[in-house]
């Protein structure tokens, strides 16, 4: 071993833990593996209420659903938070053909983009390859006009946190529709975000910016993805595609809150996720997940006997996926009511193993989360570094800008195969690996709740 | 924030490790991620070949399979070694039925365990549940003589690490036949191994000590054994089965090996998994995994031009299932052969996100092992514990017993929803968690190689 002795003098603090905050936090892992109720409530909330995008009859379901639930829990205070949502839907059609130049044709796996408008009948046009939305917008709007433009940047493998791997390609579906339409293109699919190689295509928010010509948008699957870009090397490829979605007026809904009180201050603990999903598969992942587990983190808090110091607040979030309005509003009510918000704890990358949390915060803030971790490396929770709470919360720096704000984070690996797509069931999440988020949520809760 | 500051004296030691460390490790992890073989070459260890239980046709494929990708990747010697190993087979015939008193019938999901004899017709008895051996020796033989013991105790779904559960209700496979026969019973069923709720009754080794009279032994599903313990509540059961399992001699069959030599001395690093399964799914999980991390590792190293130290041996190790003579016999020729081996390294706890290393090993060579660990957090390689190495790498320890060992720790959540069952197939491994866990094993290969 070739190596070298240091001796340093190190400044640490430490937050001076009891043997009572572990025998505390080992009764609630008991709880939530043993007596958890994480996994049956996320089987009702994708069997009973099933994928529920904002603006659709199950959306008002799972508002029900959710209320229902803290209710049935006896809380301090369960009630509704109003408010205004966007309301697309998908319709009844979604077909694309590609046809080569000898006539071969072949049915994509198509979905539309969130948002998008239809196509009012078949479309068709020339398919134009880039990798991104520099490449477009350095043609000539000959070489645009007219075409439908395949957005093919795929996930970087080589990052070893998917999330970095998605936010690295996600501007292709959240923008690619304006740069296209810009020049005249009349449509635009994208290759799926998704790390895997497979049939499903994977759908997600796109936006149209004002005064563009809204043109349709849509994803394909990786495995057409990696299809199309074979035949276009052999070619000129036709794309045909037909999609009657639509966009409604906004309507009402509702954030969902449950709530235990405070004993020592009127300061809130926010924690959740979102109960919206996309309108495929059945939002289990995304983010079921997430509603059960912070519905769940509460529920073994309350049935422990816990006392909080400050209102522990589970938030049910609505649009999280087109609109964050349930995450915006939520922010700005708080304010308008001169809330007191201590900090906010955000569940939204899939019910997959646990490994730590994020920390948005200052370098205390950081230290303070960091001061848990002998108390948290049995439960395998070993990675606290700065990073990101999540899209509900994040509103609320605007007006709590030094708040305390932590987002769960999971084993990335496997999200991106089921996330958006049909392949998101229920059956994909493991019972563990679920219950163990639950449990690491209301081990934070009670650790920020004690030493904040 | 209640804390405290403290000042403190701390001396570590470390490896004085460069930037060519860490653009190294880089590269592994691009190489794995981005050309990575692992996967493909698991789809073909399972689907081409199968499961390959030792003493199998498929047993003998997957020698010559393994022999052949070593051979063309290439190295600088691969060679077979050959032992001795038991032949098991279950037969044609296992079926299982309850009847109670009503004369109410259901059919169990039954596998009979490995090493096992076989009912030799169908042979009936009632049906007496225990919770440990300990339980069924305290009994009268007359409580037991005829009947057919139903061993119940299941995971305990509080423990964290999944292995831990699985260590302590394993005992009732292993060795619940003998203390049955020892009391004169006719048979045994044991609840499956398992943390899930499902319908897949796991296999898993049986013995039978010497001067026992050799009784049947078999594993129902956890939902069947759900369901036996229900209708015992209500009152008799009786349990009718038939399995045609034999025992067959013994046979010649061989560990696979490949090697990189080392430019420095003649010291052994070995590191590897086993190529034998069960004889159900396809021994992906356990250890289709871990076969093909070794060779991928090494593959790896081989390919982006590394210059070993010292010997890098992948060993592709036979009958780690039931009887590890593959272990034993590699352990005793490398004492005859007088070999130095200066670290041994196992992968064979599935195909999951890996999270680090168990070190088998004193307080200085843990340290040494920690010492990486700036180099391997942003890899999400976190847990660096005293732990265990593996089955196939442990008999070293009787010949090199101050040798480091070096067991793969990965997320050990869904390991028992496969294990030893039909579930246990290619399709329920993820690409990246596969690659993630091949590229962990170069990268401790080789800090291993440069620093030990």
């Amino acid at each position: 071993m070739r190596k070298m002795l240091l001796l340093g003098i190190i400044a640490f603090s430490f937050n001076a833990f009891s043997n009572t905050d572990s025998t505390f936090i080992r009764k609630i892992y008991d709880t939530a593996l043993v007596q958890g109720h994480a996994y049956e409530n996320l089987r009702s909330l994708c069997k009973d209420i099933g994928a529920r995008i904002t603006g659709s009859a199950e959306a008002k379901m799972a508002v029900q659903w959710g209320k229902s639930i803290l209710e049935q829990y006896e809380l301090d205070k369960v009630y509704l938070q109003e408010i205004k949502v966007p309301h697309w839907e998908r319709g009844t059609k979604e077909a694309a053909w590609l046809t080569d130049e000898k006539g071969k044709v072949y049915k994509l796996h198509i979905i539309a983009l969130g948002g998008s408008v239809g196509t009012h009948g078949l479309i068709e046009g020339e398919v134009l390859q880039v990798e991104s939305i520099e490449e477009l917008e350095a043609m000539q709007p000959s070489q645009v006009e007219g075409k439908i433009i395949f957005f093919n940047r795929p996930f970087d493998q080589k990052m070893i946190q998917t999330f970095k791997a998605y936010g690295a390609c996600v501007d292709q579906r959240w923008e690619g529709t304006n740069a296209a339409s810009k020049l005249n293109a009349k449509g635009v699919v994208i290759r799926s975000m998704a790390s895997s190689s497979d049939d499903h295509p994977h759908t997600g928010s796109m936006h149209y910016d004002e005064g563009v010509n809204p043109i349709p948008g849509a994803a394909i699957s990786t495995n057409d993805a990696d299809l199309l870009t074979k035949w276009l090397k052999k070619g000129k490829v036709i794309l045909k595609m037909e999609m009657d979605c639509r966009i409604y007026p906004d309507q009402l809904s509702h954030n969902v809150i449950g709530e235990l009180s405070g004993n020592k201050d009127d300061q809130i603990i926010t924690f959740g996720g979102h109960l919206d999903s996309w309108d495929v598969g059945e939002g289990a992942h995304d983010d079921g997940a997430g509603i059960v587990q912070s519905i769940e983190a509460l529920r073994i808090l309350k049935d422990l006997g816990y006392e909080p110091n400050h209102t522990l607040r589970c938030v049910l979030f609505m649009n999280e996926e087109n609109g964050n309005f349930g995450g915006k509003n939520y922010a700005k009510f708080a304010a308008e009511k001169k809330e007191k918000h201590l900090c906010a704890i955000e569940t939204d990358r899939g019910g997959f193993l646990p490994l730590g949390f994020d920390v948005v915060g200052n370098e205390e803030q950081l230290a303070f989360v960091r001061s848990f971790m002998p108390l948290l490396k049995y439960y395998d929770l070993l990675k606290f570094n700065p990073g990101y709470g999540g899209v509900d919360i994040s509103p609320l720096r605007e007006y709590y800008p030094e708040m305390l704000q932590l987002g769960m984070s999971v084993n990335s690996q496997r999200y991106f195969d089921y996330h958006h797509s049909e392949a998101d069931v229920f059956d994909a999440v493991n019972k563990r690996e679920l219950e163990l988020g639950a449990a690491a949520m209301a081990v934070i809760i009670y650790l920020v709740d004690q030493y904040l």
